[in-house]
C-alpha cells in the first residue's frame, strides 16, 4: 500500500479542537466547565415537547404524516410559519417576496446549512472572510474543504469595514479577489464575543462588497448567521440584512437561523433564506445528503410555533439566560483582576474576556493547565481564530459560557478561575 | 459578472431524476404511483412512537438528556444495542471486536453515511464500482463529487464476479486502478432488482479485490448497504460480510444500516460499522456537518429497541409487505404480457420488470407517457443505471414499488400499467 486511499478532504480534515477540550475534561468529576456551548439543561421544554408530540401523534391528528418521509426542502407549513415570523420580526419593512417561503430551506440545525454553503461555493484555495474571532466549528468545515480564511476584526457595531476594505485591497493586489466567495457574520450576540452587528454595518458591508464584485467577477455572498437572535435578554432587536432596501438583499444575503438553540438542542431543526441560485444548488446538496430533515422534528416545531409554546418558551429562557449572565458578570466583577476587559452580554451564551497580552490562555499555556488543575475549564480564545496566514493568532483571550453550567456553579467556577488569574497576573 | 461563483461541486450537481418524476405526477389526483420508494403509510407505528416518546420524556425519565445535544458519533446506548443486535444477527460467528460499538457511527439515515463515505474517499475522477442497476439517489451524490462510476451486472447471487474481474482488468490496462476507491453493494433485496447477495459472493468479492489492491496502491473498500435487511418477508437471513472470517473484514468492509425504513421514515436514524481510519475521518465529517444526529430521535430508537416495540413492529410490517408483494405479483401474473421478466421478491419494496429490448421505458418514451396518461407511474429502469462511459444504459426495464401505494390500489395500478404494456407489446 502506498497510500491510505482517502480523498484530499479525507487527508485534510482535522480533529475538532473541541475534542481536545473534552478529552481534558474527562475523569474530572469536580470540573466546572465554562467551555461547553450547550444550552441550559434545566429549562429544556420536556413537558411542552411531550405535549406537542402527543398532539402530533395523538387521536385526530395525521400522525402517519409525521412518521413518513417529507420533502427535501422541508415541510411547507414550517417554511411558511418561519418566513412569516421572520418578515414580521424584521419590521415587515421590506417587500414580502424577500421572505418568500420558496426561498426558505429547512436543515439539520444551522450547522448543516453552513456546511452545504461551503460545499456550494468553495473550491480548495477559495477564500472566505470571517469575523476575527468567530464560531470555531464552522472553521473546521471550511478547513476540510481546503478553503482559505481571512479574519477581519470586530468593533462594538460588528465587523470593521475599514479593515475589511484593506483586506479586500490586499487580496486585489495579490490577484486573489476572484477566490473570495463569502463573508460570514455571526450577527447577533456573536459566538464568542457577544457583539451584535448593527443594521448600518450590514448595509455598509453590502455596499463595500458591491464595489469589489466587478474585480471578483462573481457574487460575493454575505452569510448572516443569526442563530443566537432569539436568545436576546436585554431588550431590542436589530433587523436582519434582509430588511435592507437594496436590490442586493435577495441576491446576496443568506440568512441562517435555528430552532435548536432557543427551543431544544436535541431537536435539530435549522433553516436558511437563500438567493435563488443557491436555493437550487443547496437544495440539491440537501437531497444528496439526506433528502430532507426528519419529518417528526419538523412537525414538532410546527406544533410548537402554532400553539404558542415556542414563543412562551423563548420568553422563559430569555429570563433564565439574563439571570445566568448576571450571575456570571457579578462574579467576574468580584473575582477577576480589573485589567481584564470584558462586557456584559445582551444575549447569547457567552462572555468574552481579554487578558493582558503577556498572559497567554491557549491549550498549551500554563494558565490553561492551572485552571484545569483547579477544576475549571474555559475555551481558549485562540481556538476561535481562523488560520489566517496574514496575521498572528491572538492568544490572550477566553470564552466563558453561562449556557450549560448550572446556575449554582457559575459563581464557584468564576471564583476558581479568578483565583488562577490572580496568581498569573499579580 | 463573468461567473456565478459556484464551486465545481455547485456547478456539477444535477437535479435528482426523481424530481422529474414528482413533477410529472403533479396535478393528477387519480394517479397511482408505483414509483415512490416510500414505506407503507398505514402501518407506520404512530401509537408505538407516541408511547415511546411519552416514556422518553415522561415522569421518572431523563427527559432533559433527550432534548440536549448528544455526541457526534451517536448515543452510546444506541451504538451498543445496534452492535450487539448485528453481531447476533450475523450468527455471532465472527469475533466480537468486529462488532464493537467503537466502530459504529449513528447518522441521519443511511443516506448521510453514503454521502460522507464519498466525501472521505473520492476526489473528482476517482472511481466507484456499483451494481448495474443500483440505488439512484447515491448516484447523484457521487456525480456531484465528480466521481466516475462503473457498473457491474448482477445475477441471482449478487454482483457478477467475472464481469467485476474484467472491469478491474480494463481499469488496470487503462492505468486507472489507483482511482478505484470502493465497491458498493445494496446487499439485501436490492433497490431496484430485489436481489440478495449471497455470503459466498461477498467473500469472493473481498478475495478478488485483494488481488487488485497492490496495483491500486491503497485499500479498495466494500460498502455493504443493508438498508432493506429488516424488510425480509420470505424467511431466512444471509449473514453480512462482517461475518466472514478473513482479516479484511475489519479493515475493508463498511456495513450500512438504518432504523428509518423498518420503523418510521419520519425518524431518520441510520448507522454504519466502519474500519478504524474511516471511523475517524467520517466521524470528523459528521462533526462538521451537524455534530451529531438529533438526540431525541436516537433516544426514541433506544426505547423502541429496549422495549421490544421495534422487533414487534418489524414482524408486523414484514407480514404487511409480504401481502402487498403477493398482491402485486398476482396482478402482474394476471395483467402483464408474459414476455416480461420479473421475480417475486423475498423482501424489500420492489419488483423489477424487464421488457423486451424493443420496448423502451424511459422518461422520454411513448410507453412512459402513455402510462402517465392512464394515471399510473413507474420508475424507468434507466434512472437506476450509472453514467458509465463503457456501456450503453439499458432502457427497457421498470421499477415497481409496493411500499407506499395503498393495498387496494396495487391491483388497479398494475392493471392500468398492464393494459398500457399490452398496447405497446401486442
Amino acid at each position: 500500500m502506498t497510500s491510505n486511499g482517502l480523498s484530499r478532504l479525507g487527508q485534510r480534515i482535522q480533529a475538532p479542537p473541541i475534542s481536545w477540550l473534552m478529552k481534558m475534561a474527562l475523569g474530572r468529576p469536580q470540573l466546572i466547565s465554562l467551555a461547553a456551548g450547550f444550552t441550559d439543561n434545566e429549562t429544556l421544554p420536556v413537558e411542552e415537547t411531550r405535549a406537542i408530540l402527543e398532539e402530533v401523534l395523538g387521536a385526530g391528528s395525521n400522525g402517519q404524516a409525521a412518521l413518513q418521509y417529507g420533502t427535501t426542502l422541508g415541510d411547507s407549513e414550517l417554511r411558511e410559519l418561519t418566513a412569516k415570523e421572520l418578515h414580521e420580526r424584521d419590521g415587515a419593512a421590506n417587500e414580502a417576496s424577500v421572505y418568500s417561503p420558496e426561498r426558505l430551506l429547512i436543515t439539520n440545525g444551522s450547522q448543516q446549512l453552513l456546511y452545504m454553503l461551503s460545499e456550494a461555493l468553495c473550491d480548495p484555495g477559495d477564500i472566505v472572510i470571517v469575523e476575527d474571532p468567530t464560531y470555531f466549528v464552522f472553521l473546521g468545515a471550511l478547513q476540510s474543504h481546503g478553503t482559505e480564511i481571512r479574519g477581519v476584526a470586530l468593533d462594538t457595531e460588528g465587523i470593521d469595514l475599514e479593515q475589511m476594505r484593506s483586506v479586500l485591497d490586499q487580496l486585489a493586489n495579490d490577484g486573489l479577489l476572484p477566490r473570495v466567495k463569502m463573508v460570514v457574520l455571526v450577527s447577533y450576540y456573536q459566538n464568542p464575543t457577544g457583539i451584535t452587528t448593527s443594521l448600518e454595518r450590514k448595509a455598509g458591508l453590502l455596499r463595500l462588497l458591491r464595489e469589489y464584485e466587478p474585480s471578483a467577477g462573481h457574487p460575493i455572498y454575505v452569510v448572516e448567521d443569526a442563530v443566537y437572535r432569539d436568545l436576546c435578554f436585554a431588550g431590542g432587536d436589530t433587523p436582519s440584512a434582509l430588511a435592507l432596501s437594496v436590490p442586493e438583499v435577495s441576491e446576496r444575503v443568506i440568512y441562517v437561523g435555528t430552532y435548536s438553540k432557543p427551543f431544544a438542542t436535541g431537536i435539530r431543526v435549522g433553516y436558511g433564506v437563500l438567493p435563488e441560485l443557491l436555493m437550487t444548488v443547496v437544495g440539491r446538496i440537501k437531497g444528496n445528503q439526506d433528502f430532507g430533515t426528519a419529518n417528526l422534528l419538523q412537525q414538532a416545531m410546527v406544533q410548537a410555533i402554532r400553539t404558542g409554546r415556542y414563543a412562551s418558551h423563548v420568553t422563559r429562557i430569555r429570563q433564565r439566560y439574563a439571570e445566568k449572565a448576571e450571575t456570571m458578570c457579578r462574579a467576574i466583577r468580584e473575582h477577576f483582576p480589573s485589567e481584564i476587559e470584558w462586557r456584559h452580554p445582551r444575549g447569547g451564551l457567552y462572555v468574552w474576556a481579554r487578558l493582558p497580552e503577556a498572559v497567554p490562555t491557549g491549550l498549551d499555556s500554563e494558565l490553561f493547565q492551572a485552571a484545569l488543575d483547579d477544576d475549571v475549564l474555559y475555551v481558549p480564545g485562540e481556538l476561535c481564530y481562523a488560520e489566517d496566514p496574514t496575521r498572528a493568532k491572538p492568544n490572550h483571550e477566553m470564552r466563558l459560557s453561562f449556557g450549560a453550567v448550572p446556575q449554582e456553579q457559575i459563581q464557584a467556577g468564576i471564583e476558581r478561575l479568578g483565583n488562577v488569574l490572580r496568581r498569573f497576573m499579580d
